[in-house]
């Protein structure tokens, strides 16, 4: 395993949701990177389906980590919008990042979900946001 | 308890995602629904913060719940967009959604979520979005 | 005329594509920023309706006032979204932009966009977006 | 040229607002949608830059043209969000829309704006949004 995805898996653990949820970082290397989410009962909403917020989740926190690969690991994400398309029925969510623009402060990326079911993957979510570092006096730290 | 909150409360607590969050639903009365989280330990970040995930689950699901006050319990929230103000810092999180516009197949909500410190409420994300009643044929029933 | 409004004025005077739509701006205080668009044949559609890229001009251009009235006149709108509520039928677009959070660098504003007709507004468009200073090495300056 | 082409240029030259902006459909087909737009002085703003609104209405129009492109020419852009990248400077844009999801009444785009400079193309923004069907009760014909 190379030391970015090391480092990366590191810090998915250190955050306390994104053990709750079971999210893992399945790739990451400069530009990109994957979050993949084994679906539980405690992951669905009342129809049986993924939750949306656990999707939001997946979308949002791939984009943080892709931005991250590109920005050093004091990032946060700044803004997003996602576009639910399927309801997610399935055995896993995989999250894939990519980083379509970057400045000094700031990286601009694209996320698609994908809902998998009998090992074929679906589309289920797009994404797209902004990921801001926090080198620079920011609103995030207020 | 009036029927809508009642009817609301038995929703969210039918989504076991809900419930693993731990949101109740606070307020919801025909045109707007009001979501609070208590911050507990596991739905934090890795700096202590409350995960953005967790703003998001938050103003998407409020989202969902003032989309529904209008269209009837079968909808869902078809895309959105918020952003993050202000780490999330306290004791709760509040998602307030407000619909301001609705037709008979779709409704456009506006939804601010605050977290609560020292009894203070401050602004910690933005959010917008449309919900669709599943009534229809609808590409969340594919 | 307050300094604020006559030097906005005087802005957006300045730019050629606004004297081409011929906006006005019609209020403009710290924190807000009222855009005024009399509606000509040629800002139309093939329907009749004001071409949606007309409404989506009004609220990026309300929002980027609005954000420059706290952060001064070097500004760019980084991102928004809008999501359009009814064709655009009547005699004037008027776009209402406010402040719902700023830092040293960046803020956060909504836009409502209206449609008047026989002197009465109907919500047309809703949007909300960052506004971002160059004041700063951006991305806005590459 | 073919007749999707064809008749896609004719709706474009049927929106008064297009000719003025003075936008050309470069290529049509299943799925995707590219529109050209020289750039002209009338479309810039105040430091020579193409003006934000130019560049939303080159995404914007695409979205609805390749939504079209599916759902058939009675399509409006519900909504979509944008993230502008670089500032426009050179000699035209171009933005490309790609359908990522369609169901019967809704299709899911994203489109590439990029702003043409000594014959290389810079990514300029990137948007992403919903296009509806009008062949269905809507909002879009209160």
């Amino acid at each position: 395993m190379d030391d970015l995805l090391r480092f990366g898996k590191q810090a998915l653990a250190s955050q306390p949701f994104s053990v709750l949820i079971g999210a893992e970082l399945t790739d990451y290397a400069p530009g990109r990177a994957e979050l993949t989410i084994p679906i539980t009962p405690q992951l669905k909403q009342q129809h049986g389906f993924v939750h949306g917020g656990v999707i939001s989740y997946a979308a949002d926190n791939a984009l943080t980590f892709a931005g991250g690969s590109i920005l050093g690991p004091a990032v946060v994400t700044s803004e997003y919008k996602i576009n639910y398309l399927r309801p997610g029925i399935g055995t896993a969510l995989v999250a894939r990042a990519t980083v379509v623009y970057s400045s000094k402060t700031q990286v601009v990326c694209r996320c698609d979900v994908f809902v998998v079911s009998e090992r074929k993957e679906n589309l289920c979510a797009v994404s797209q946001g902004t990921i801001v570092g926090l080198g620079r006096p920011s609103e995030a730290e207020d």
